[in-house]
């Protein structure tokens, strides 16, 4: 057994014993860990930043860029952001233990569902710090134990954040292995979580598509997971232009390093002539390059370069914007259905028989009327927090909230009721 | 590219283009196409049975057993059974495009839920060829297309059972490629569809722990699986004793070779000596083998021998009985999870906390309080159908009825709503 397999049984170990009890736990003993979570990180700032310290010197050593400088730094800002994000979790609704329905059967015995905490959830992440806390207070909340493997870059700012998590749930007398951290920057043991079947019952990989494709490849333990977001806004015949204008703005330029950023903007022919002009002149005003169709560089010669075929499937996370013509609304779903990343597409229109048709036939984690791409997202759905935004279809599609990290098993009351 | 690798990736592009407009179908389009595969279940009677023959006349030649070939056999009750089957499924409410949840949000879209099929599912079975009906009609009727792959003793059967079920999809204007029979007894076609991430959204692997080992190791397809049913009836302190001698003797003996036969049996110490000697004397009586603890022995000398460790955590699947006297409720809660498959376990109490307790702490399928272990089951719990029992955590627990080949999607009614 190599040090990394063996390191990996004992977190295993250790962290199914911890899930069984905390899936027992109040929620306000979980709540409590949680405030204490958030007070240590807001004590211990001293010790936080000086941990990180030592990665921002690595990181200057090796070389790293300003903005992923920038990203690794620990300021005063972002360990109050991080503490308020613990305590926000620390007030929502506990998910566990929620019966969601309970129907009588013929021979008398009630029959419903429960939800239950998954189990142990393993994360794996890059870089930023903050996700430490964010995802650990996620899935304590959730009466989940978790198991989690940061980037080599943040591993003093990591190891420092996870005492204090830990500190927490011991002060609310949960156990500590239910928040525990693989220090190593032994890149085996990702290899050795992957492989931990026996104690992990999901893994989150939250990073580029690099290391989602190794996590699907190496490991059998469900994932879920996020590929790309190449998001469609389309413009029906039967928009309110002033609107389309807007949310087609809105959606591209708000954000555009962003998943659920519209990437490609469709727009039906009857009204491209109207419409494409103005829209264009206004994006290009505001730094955005645009790559259009035939018929949208007839619409609007000055400054759209030809699109390529790859612009459809390519999700730029830049101020580019494909933009192509469509003859009728099954074109734009032909389109969609062919190109998109089943992320978030939007339509902008006033009819409502097209408005259904789209929302029932686009195949997405969220289909929208009249709403901006933009809007995919745990907080703004409502969830109150977000472990990321699933593009599978099992299990959890769209923003991933506490409900996402919990599954319903059947209960059954009786009273002496036999099979026949 | 090999035979089969072809004929997967021409059946799975039809399969992708046929579940995009089975997804779009009304749900009476898609019960009428279930009726009139039902009827041409019927109506094909002659044609199955000589079909049928062939498969016999192989399997005596190939010496199959005389209960396998009598599970093989398509007799006129199993032909009407599997018509009625059908005809059940299409009484079903449909599960596609309900709305589940919508809600306002404070800038005031509304933000819910939508039940949408799945998208191309899987199914890989052995033996009876009832399955290529009862399976095909549960994806129909949740908008999802099929692949089947049965076993290759049923070929004939099944080529001429997925014959009707075309007939029946294409008489109601549906895409027959919406059911695909995987008409190859070459192995290698198992190897392929099991790598066709691309087309299939999910395998359904119904057989013996060798097809799903394999399923799980050979393909990146999420599945929902079904592995043992070692399940557990504990006898509590304040157990109604006439009540738990039915509810065991029920859940061990009213049908040995199935999942939710109750494979061991717990009893609190306090009321060992008052139920096992007359339990243990009836399930004698009735043929079971029993294998005891040592307290056990002690407590019914005559004919139960002593239980191996191994025993704990084998699935009999016949009337064999382990059972072990525990000192607590912890005891049993333990036990339970150190040697359960997670399928379904049943407290026997009068005590309201004690079932709470045991309702939340015990992580299975099903979780019960004075109810037989039999009732794990969509039938019995209500869902109408079901397409297996799944002992996996995500997506869906337990029986696997409609809305386990469903997903929700997020959807979004907005006005013209733009992100800050």
């Amino acid at each position: 057994m190599t040090a990394a397999v063996e390191m990996m049984e004992r977190l295993g170990q250790q962290a199914r014993v911890a899930a069984r009890s905390l899936a027992a736990s109040s929620g306000t003993a979980r709540n409590r860990a949680l405030l204490a979570m958030a007070e240590g990180l807001l004590a211990e700032r001293a010790a936080l930043q000086s941990a990180n310290a030592l990665d921002l010197a690595a990181a200057a050593a090796n070389g790293l860029t300003a903005a992923m400088i920038d990203r690794l730094r620990l300021t005063d800002a972002v360990i109050q952001a991080m503490a308020d994000g613990v305590r926000e979790v620390a007030g929502l609704p506990d998910p566990v233990g929620e019966i969601t329905e309970m129907r009588p059967r013929p021979n008398g015995m009630l029959v419903g569902r429960m939800r239950v905490p998954l189990g142990v959830i393993g994360i794996i992440y890059e870089s930023r710090p903050n996700v430490t806390a964010d995802a650990a207070a996620l899935c304590v909340k959730s009466g989940n134990a978790v198991i989690l493997r940061g980037g080599s870059e943040a591993i003093h700012s990591n190891r420092a954040i996870a005492a204090c998590l830990a500190a927490g749930l011991q002060s609310a007398d949960l156990p500590p292995h239910a928040v525990q951290f693989i220090d190593t920057t032994d890149r085996a043991a990702v290899g050795a979580l992957l492989k931990s079947d026996r104690y992990v019952d999901i893994i989150i990989p939250r990073g580029g598509k690099g290391l989602i494709q190794r996590v699907i490849e190496e490991s059998h333990i469900p994932v879920i997971k996020h590929l790309d977001g190449i998001c469609h806004t389309y413009v029906d015949r039967y928009a309110d232009l002033a609107m389309a204008e807007e949310l087609t703005f809105n959606g591209k330029m708000q954000r555009t390093g962003v998943c659920n950023a519209t990437e490609t903007l469709l727009v039906h022919a009857a009204v491209a002539e109207a419409f494409l002009p103005p829209m264009c002149r206004r994006l290009q005003a505001a730094g955005c390059e645009l790559r259009g169709c035939d018929r949208t560089r007839e619409l609007v010669p000055d400054g759209v370069v030809p699109v390529a075929p790859q612009d459809y499937d390519t999700e730029h996370l830049a101020a580019i914007l494909s933009i192509r013509v469509v003859a009728t609304l099954d074109e734009a779903l032909a389109h969609i259905e062919a190109h998109s990343s089943r992320h978030t597409e939007t339509i902008v229109t006033r009819d409502h028989g097209r408005a259904m048709r789209f929302l029932r036939a686009v195949d997405s984690s969220a289909v929208m009327v009249n709403a901006s791409t933009r809007f995919n997202d745990g907080f703004q759905f409502g969830l109150g927090a977000e472990m990321g935004i699933s593009t599978d279809k099992l299990h959890v599609r769209g923003p991933v909230g506490l409900e996402g990290l919990t599954c319903l098993k059947y209960i059954v009351l009786g009273d002496g009721q036999l099979r026949q």
